[in-house]
């Protein structure tokens, strides 16, 4: 059989969810079906031979059943069942089955590793591919093919392949608020038959990929890896999250997914061989990706000015920035001056960090800015405002109007005339009034795509990764 | 003159705010009179000659022509009029004098320096104690006295001494929506009088302190220091957030408070030989003390079973967990089979993590608790909702009928039972849906006395350190 290309599988027109029923909305199946009927994707079909109707929906016995063509199936009955429903799939000639099931390798049963081979043999001859099984497929939000709901339905460049299917949700469910927007995002599990390899093969080549981020458990074959992370990597940025990193995340990862990395010294080799951006979790990877996307132009060095407010903080940036490996160049006597032109001595600090009580007005943050920006050994510019006092979330001290607005305004103009990074650390709220100001700042910031993180040491983590990431790749011809 | 007590500091009845005006309530002064209104402070007297009246209240023109007594002024008037004013308190016999106004000593400058000298022999011979210079000064809930607004002001056993005002007021502040309660927070700045180690004895000896939390940059008299804390942590846990690990935090330490720790290494090795707690923040050291006030009782090992929905975070929580130096013993056959019975197979990972699709039944997490809680190398356990599909927040899923209230009292019940500490992660929301369901549930727990962290690695890093401290301090008499 032909079997069709991975950018056809990334493109299907109508689905099938097996094993959706309206007793069960609050399980994958149903989940996925409301899912797909809110992103406004234009083929939605339940299949379960118990009832007529679902969703609102007619309700199918089984797929070849359906009038029509369906591109793809989402499969959520026991394994039990998956020899049959890939017979009913190739009977329908679909072109991908996704099994969201799980109890196959990861088990550890023999049967069930058995049981395995003979689906992959089947869907070959269907000329079927498999994703998964034990995993949340697919979401495209070109083609409106989801696997949760509130994911970001704009297209954008970050493609991710994630051998977790949580992790496949989470990453643009707390991405996207961030102003991060995806290509494909692929939950790919036990790695039947597509995995790893073939999908970082893909995005190296996929016009709409512009950063890789993956999340790796285990790699099956090291040279076809080793080859693909190599030639991805001189083309686009790459993140790796590997999860199973100790004695207990390795175990763990073998129950989760069969994985079988033999040594994670080696892979982490690897990585640092190739120059991808590692992280230690999903949190990171959006932190780097959000680096990698709004602060621009990246840094030519790891000098940093920080600005802000309260010396506590200030003393805290210095440890964590410098801790993370940026360095904070000391500032020049003649730009002193300048900056003692418009910021008030009382209370003030005239180091780096730099702290001055008028440091929460946009039209100071901005001067000061491009003050600092002059000095040549400072490459980037953090603006922090989280965990003082000036920053107490929720007393309305930063409206949209007062600040987010023209700090918008403000910082990109002092880009644009520095040509230098500047980065955003917005502690958290307290309590319901600072989590809502703090929301609404942020979404101002965020939509004008401004890099915003969330602490001062993460930000300091991801800037320091980008800028290391950015010097190796030196002038190679990598894009 | 008589030197009143730290117990009569901590007590007065009567504030005057030197360098209020309606006009500048964003700055502290101004901010400090509506805090202490807000909270109901008896007595507060707003003090600027420009003024015959300010938010309300009858303004003065100096502290000696208010009418009756005057027990502690707030001073946030510039440092060129600090000798002035003490004369002016020195005439009221006032007992305190919080100066928040900075540009002493932390400037550099050697006629600051001085004049910090003559600042303290006057107050010396006019029996008052100074509070700072250069700080936010005190937070006493029990005495309705307050820093700031939005501060939790039922009384409770957390005493924190801060050489930064910044971190003295969001200590509290981000503190008190996850159950912590204060004592006495005392913000010292300079330390010209009051000082970290007069804090840290009185501390010891108050009987309304249960734990003591201490944010320190420098500590001038070592010998003095090293004998306090071995008293304080013999008696109470301590926990230390050093500020100036790094050479440039050291030199912005400097700049903030003047302070001149001369080594790191020293100051550490002495906090683990006197088996005080070290943080590296100041939200690590909320979890620290909310591990200490909730997460009873204590763990008796590092041995840890993790419980929630996910394999991606499970294997994170692994990797997480052995890093901060916990131990996931594996579950033993006879309690895997107890626990078929009421976890579904399908999509299960029976191990440690362990991972069950109807991990969000507060139901079904209590029997898992109680059933995982039999096994003697287990110790604690976590609950995590987090970084995950299940976790969805703002979906509906977690609204307090249907998980928080039932979970408080599932979650009761289990810890009753098994004699273990058990711990909830509760991941971040990512929009504002996602905020509010967060809050509401948080808030439930939280007012039930559980023990919530926002993190798996911030969670774990808190109870390996309250393990090691409570295995350290061993029987030796600590309370």
């Amino acid at each position: 059989m032909a079997v069709p290309s991975l950018d056809e599988i990334f493109m299907p027109r109508s689905v099938a969810v097996v094993g959706a029923s309206p007793e069960n909305f609050a399980t994958f199946a149903g989940f996925t079906v409301i899912a797909l009927l809110d992103a406004g994707f234009p083929a939605v079909y339940p299949v379960n031979p118990r009832y007529q109707e679902a969703f609102g929906l007619p309700c199918y016995a089984n797929v070849s059943s359906i009038p029509g063509t369906v591109d793809h199936v989402i499969v959520c009955i026991p394994a039990e069942k998956a020899l049959d429903v890939l017979d009913d799939c190739a009977a329908k000639h679909v072109k991908s089955v996704h099994f969201f099931t799980a109890g196959f390798s990861e088990s550890g049963e023999s049967e069930r590793v058995e049981l395995e081979a003979v689906m992959l043999s089947k869907a070959r001859a269907a000329g079927i591919r498999i994703i998964g099984p034990n995993c949340t497929g697919l979401f495209i939000p070109k083609a409106r093919l989801t696997c949760a709901t509130r994911l970001p339905l704009e297209p954008g460049p970050v493609a991710f392949l994630s051998q977790s299917g949580g992790h496949a949700q989470d990453l643009p469910l707390h991405a996207g608020p961030r102003g991060v927007r995806f290509s494909k995002v692929v939950s790919y599990g036990n790695a039947l038959d597509i995995g790893e390899c073939e999908l970082l093969e893909y995005f190296t080549d996929d016009p709409e990929t512009g950063i890789i981020a993956a999340y790796i458990e285990g790699v099956r074959d090291g040279e076809r890896f080793k080859k693909a992370l190599r030639r991805a990597s001189r083309k686009k940025p790459v993140i790796i999250y590997k999860g199973g990193i100790t004695e207990t995340g390795l175990r763990s990862a073998r129950s989760h997914t069969a994985s079988m990395t033999s040594s994670v010294q080696v892979f982490q080799a690897l990585c640092r061989q190739e120059n991808a951006i590692q992280v230690d979790d999903v949190q990171e990877m959006i932190d780097a990706i959000v680096a990698l996307s709004f602060a621009v132009p990246y840094p030519q060095g790891t000098g940093i000015a920080v600005i802000g407010q309260g010396g506590g903080p200030s003393v805290q940036a210095s440890d964590q920035l410098e801790s993370a490996g940026l360095a904070l160049p000391a500032i020049p006597p003649q730009i002193e001056a300048e900056l003692r032109q418009f910021l008030p001595m009382a209370g003030a600090i005239y180091t780096n960090p730099l702290d001055a009580t008028n440091l929460v007005f946009p039209q100071a943050i901005g001067e000061t800015i491009e003050v600092l920006g002059k000095v040549d050994q400072i490459h980037m510019m953090m603006y922090h405002m989280g965990f003082h006092p000036v920053s107490r979330w929720g007393e309305g001290r930063f409206s949209d109007d007062w600040f987010g607005r023209p700090m918008v305004e403000a910082l990109h103009n002092a880009v644009a005339k520095i040509k230098k990074p500047v980065i955003l650390a917005l502690g958290p709220a307290s309590d319901r009034a600072g989590m809502e100001e703090f929301l609404t700042v942020r979404e101002t910031l965020v939509g004008a795509k401004l890099p915003v993180f969330y602490s001062i040491d993460k930000a300091a983590l991801a800037m320091a990764r980008v800028e290391s990431w950015n010097r190796r790749r030196g002038s190679a011809g990598v894009s």
